[in-house]
């Protein structure tokens, strides 16, 4: 299913998130006004304000406050983006060229603190202290996890537990925050607010596997970025434990993280990958998240956002880029 | 006098601040509990958080919101050094090794955006949405500030009008945060609110005008850097300005901007400055700023903050580091 069918319960008020996100643009400095509409006019999937609008559905719906609480979600993800471009010395991002490769390393620290800041304003015009906590929170694990990223780059010696308490940090701390406050905005009972957080923990830690799968498997065209792009960094995902598990004596990842000058070592094991059932392996792992989402869903209430979040889930394990 | 003195009605709960601050390096991850232990163990002048309580002590004395409103606002201002470091390329700040000195850009960036994110905790901890979203809106009015200063570096074309409104983004939004969110959470009335932040605003833009004068005056070890920091990153500050305004056709400014490579114009910068009154009419300015700030005080209540607040002011222009 495409996204745009799978949003039909909730497309208009997504566009009203668009118009909030293009405001942000809409300032009397020139040069902040090119920079704001660069890192935030590409768009990309909106999967988190969907997430937030769809899990604030089932109690009381108040829009207004959703609408901040996606933006801010929305600003503070692309912040960490522009960051991490300029940490990765990143050229590209969904196709085009990063704010670091236009405007060089000092432009995108301050441009993310700006966007950091406007998220923090945003939030709180949700005037719910409980959400803007929350939202402080996440960033706090996010960087955290960064950190952590960083500090275990080129390591061998991680387990499946490290990993996903690190895709936790990087992704599904975001996707919990989605959907965590869309209950809370909502004034859902404490019961469902813990099950659409959980909901978005398990999308989120799927979603991100995926990402880890499509970075050996995808074209440059998909990803728009270079395929490959985690093992350039020393970032040990999924596809790669399992290859090193595999062939404990010798293999590409492990050759590549002793000598991180062998790039060759980067295209030898992203064949080694695709020719192996490790894609189908880690694309079951990824189902299982999936599946304990959905399991999630039906402890809330009728609605047809339920639908929506099932089909979400269903999208998030099948797409392509 | 010096700060102890001035800090008397305060100095039990800014060591309270203390604590709180030393705290948030008390993490369970090593390598992080290391960075915060080097960017916020090196003290210095407290003055932001000795603001917010002096502010807060006027009406109703809440000093629990006050610490966590303190806390925040330190936290944000390290993170802003810690980028700003990484930004400058500095190795020393307060005579101490930067964090990017010490562990490079991306441990800078990411460092930063943790303390924002902690700062945006603390202060959520306020309860007061109204004190938490201005001090989102000052970390927005800071970036941009900055935004503002690197397009405009080694450019002559700037005013007086520029330069302060420069240093009120830099400095003085700073200062009127931590003075504002002082009196919002003691309740003040809001004529007093906007006193509080009159004096916060002058205050800073004094603070801001010695510390470039010192820029040029200061010798390394008062600095805790290398003296004409500021040319070498090609920011036009009042000193400088008013050389320039002097000797319209030719000066050692107007070389450096012209041509970056040629640095002896920076010590031959300093010399001139110096051997000039151009440092007495720039504190006679900053002074402006202090009777203006003084004047403000006049219109609070009797207390002991007051005092305070008039003896910082004078500390401010007459310190030396």
């Amino acid at each position: 299913m495409e996204l745009n069918q799978i949003y039909a319960p909730i497309v208009d008020d997504l566009s009203k998130i668009e118009d909030s996100i293009k405001k942000v643009g809409q300032v009397d400095f020139k040069w902040l006004a090119q920079l704001l509409e660069q890192s935030l006019g590409v768009g990309g999937k909106r999967i988190r304000p969907a997430l937030t609008l769809l899990s604030g559905h089932f109690f009381n719906y108040r829009l207004e406050y959703l609408i901040h609480m996606a933006t801010a979600i929305e600003l503070m993800h692309t912040a960490t983006l522009v960051h991490d471009d300029a940490i990765d010395k990143s050229f590209t991002r969904r196709g085009k060229e990063t704010i670091y490769k236009v405007w060089g390393t000092e432009a995108a620290i301050l441009l993310g603190d700006y966007l950091f800041a406007k998220a923090g304003v945003e939030v709180s015009d949700t005037q719910n202290v409980r959400a803007i906590r929350l939202f402080s929170q996440t960033l706090m694990t996010i960087s955290r996890g960064e950190l952590n990223q960083a500090k275990n780059s080129y390591i061998l010696n991680q387990t499946r537990e490290d990993y996903i308490q690190r895709i936790y940090g990087k992704t599904a701390s975001l996707f919990c925050l989605s959907t965590e406050s869309g209950g809370i905005l909502s004034e859902a009972p404490e019961g469902a607010i813990q099950t659409l957080r959980q909901y978005g923990n398990d999308l989120g830690l799927a979603f991100q596997i995926v990402d880890d799968i499509l970075d050996f498997i995808g074209t440059e065209k998909e990803l728009g970025k270079p395929a490959g792009s985690d093992l350039t960094q020393g970032t040990f995902t999924l596809p790669a434990m399992l290859l090193n598990e595999r062939y404990p004596q010798d293999n590409p990842i492990k050759r590549l993280f002793l000598d991180r000058s062998k790039k060759e070592n980067i295209q030898q094991a992203i064949e080694q990958i695709r020719n192996s059932n490790i894609v189908e392996e880690c694309y079951r792992i990824a189902g299982e998240y999936r599946d304990s989402a959905c399991r999630a869903l039906k402890e809330l209430p009728t609605d047809p956002a339920a639908e929506a979040l099932k089909n979400l889930a269903d999208f998030v394990v099948t797409r392509r880029n």
